[in-house]
């Protein structure tokens, strides 16, 4: 297996992008992370989109996009694992880089989520739960991670208070970064008197839905060396999966899926939590980036609430969370969001992050989740 | 990289399979390829599907098939590239198997057509073309493949006699398959007076919309031999994009993505089209299976038709094409193809055939396309 770094990176501004079709977007951010790696050429690509299908009524988007960017008769693969479809894209990417079959590749993920109404963006991203025993009998997903913060704070503790707090310390990095959707701050009363979604959660603790994209280039370190490039390599990889429902498990409150892919990507990057310098992970809703921290071991079990609230995860604190805004001040176009994380982790290994930086961040992780937790995908990330 | 073996497959009977849901059909083909294989575990697995997300209103499938299979944790993911699909569950299984990177992997493939009525599966079926500039304007996919058609006969004079023979020598292959969907002969004259669909082409020109699935383990040759197992070795794969729209491209009979996948899985396996005993091809229109044996160098440009009139690609001919039946008879149900492909390579390399037997088969090629043909993935598999 060959050192694998990542040498360009492109994101373009996210939101409610109606002046541009799927293949604007995805176009333009692609040749974004093109440019800024400097490479002449792609060897293959991958796209993670969970459901162009069911969104803008087009499936075979690897070979549109493919075409659209100018590069077929390259090989272009689309995967979707719902909202870890970028992550899983990077994941494939790496393995592709690694094995020796290709050199260069484009590793890229896409969302156009506002082209469709209300209902219709509910229906389908239902489809990333089970469809015959949740969905059918009427469970939306904040409804089912509304569940999960029931269940967690009833066997934790974990209080109100804390999961706006998620929300208010997100939207205070989110407003240092120009490419949110949602670039500004909140107070803990504004998430407090939000409308309410699902009981305990609010507007302002679920993430929004959003149109946008986000790329990156990788290839085995010996290129990314002669491109006289910032070298950030990717050190660790885990893939994994959990039962489709909640009522399925035997703990609500626990990420298993989370737990396994961190614990493959800290084996192979030979790290353990402590010694990650910046995290990026997957805030749908206030109490996921709760239950993520636990099962990635970055705090005890039930002591996420607490580590929050006393600013532990903030940018300034011993154990940053999403400096990026994280999904919910940047948004949420759902394939996107795995190489959006991986986007602003390369910018900070880079110290790039203009006010948002983390100083001296040197290994940073990433965790992109699909549906309420049956697959995720973790990746770590070195300043080489 | 190291050579992988197909040791395990799995197919379930084809057809409108109404009394099963999408995960019953995919659990009990995976079971009979595990089965098959006498593996004990598998270490990750690949699921190719086009379009869950409409056919059957759930994405994320790859989590929900490996919690239902019994397999989570197990990373599992699904690849989509319209009705290649499942041809690239197989690279993709490939490639992580080659690379080192997991011993035991399932690949498969699965669609559940017929939840739906006729005109959304057209619908389904037609975001594997250009949605904003083919469907939006009208087109269908046999209206697409009647434009490859009239084409065709007008360069090369392909005669309308010559689509039938593809047709009827594909449901005599098929009547020897007890898994196919149609295993029934048609004649010349059923073909040339069945009804018309889009101009040239008649419904018996046309795949069906079919349920079913379709599985393989496949797994490092070394671990192959202690097993004990009839070894069947992919030695190459290839996989290629073109432009989207058929509009877009300078020929439209000619198949540029199977070319270059061919030629990427011909120089892998340092094989020439001659070499090849047994070939299954994408017969999604009998007029695709002739732009297909143009491509993929079996015959030469326009020589298709008049080929198949001679019989050269019947069974007992010098180049068989589509033993199994083709997705003509034995039914198309789209992400499943890819693999069913490889189903019957491996049966035909192992003497498992039956009636359909080609004496002596040694080498067999797949040939899986998306759309009309923006996608193509090529293996080459050798008894070992």
């Amino acid at each position: 297996m060959r050192e694998v770094a990542v040498i360009g990176i492109g994101m373009t501004k996210w939101g409610e992008l109606w002046n541009k079709s799927l293949r604007d977007i995805y176009v333009e951010t692609a040749l974004m992370a093109i440019d800024d790696s400097g490479v002449d050429h792609i060897d293959s690509m991958y796209v993670g989109c969970m459901s162009s299908g069911i969104f803008v009524g087009q499936e075979h988007i690897a070979s549109l996009l493919a075409d659209y960017l100018g590069c077929a008769p390259v090989p272009s693969t689309r995967v979707e694992t719902a909202c870890a479809s970028g992550g899983l894209a990077l994941r494939l990417g790496f393995m592709e880089v690694a094995s020796g079959m290709s050199d260069i590749v484009l590793v890229s993920g896409i969302e156009k989520m506002t082209d469709v109404g209300g209902d219709e963006a509910t229906y389908a991203l239902g489809t990333a739960a089970d469809q015959e025993y949740e969905c059918y009998n009427g469970i939306t997903f904040p409804g089912l991670y509304a569940l999960i913060a029931v269940a967690h704070m009833d066997k934790y503790g974990t209080t109100r208070k804390q999961l706006a707090e998620v929300a208010v310390k997100n939207h205070r990095n989110g407003s240092m970064n120009p490419l949110a959707q949602f670039p500004f701050e909140v107070t803990l009363d504004d998430v407090l008197h939000s409308v309410k979604v699902a009981d305990p959660l609010r507007i302002l603790d679920c993430s929004p839905i959003t149109d946008g994209a986000a790329a990156a280039i990788i290839c085995p370190v010996e290129i990314a060396k002669k491109l006289n490039k910032p070298i950030v390599k990717i050190t660790g990889s885990g893939h994994a999966t959990d039962a489709i429902a909640i009522s399925q498990r035997k703990d609500m409150t626990w990420l298993e899926s989370t737990y396994q892919a961190g614990k493959s990507a800290y084996a192979m990057a030979g790290k353990s939590p402590g010694d990650i310098d910046v995290f990026e992970v997957h805030d749908c809703f206030t109490i996921a980036e709760l239950c993520v921290m636990e099962a990635l071991g970055i705090v005890d079990k039930g002591k996420s609430g607490e580590a929050v609230e006393r600013g532990r995860t903030a940018l300034e604190g011993d154990i940053p969370v999403n400096p990026s805004g994280g999904l919910k001040s940047k948004g949420h176009p759902v394939g996107a969001t795995g190489i959006a994380q991986a986007v602003e982790i390369v910018k900070q290994l880079r110290e790039e992050s203009g006010k948002r930086q983390i100083k001296g961040a040197r290994i940073g992780l990433t965790q992109n989740m699909g549906g309420s937790g049956a697959s995720t995908v973790v990746h770590i990330f070195e300043r080489g």
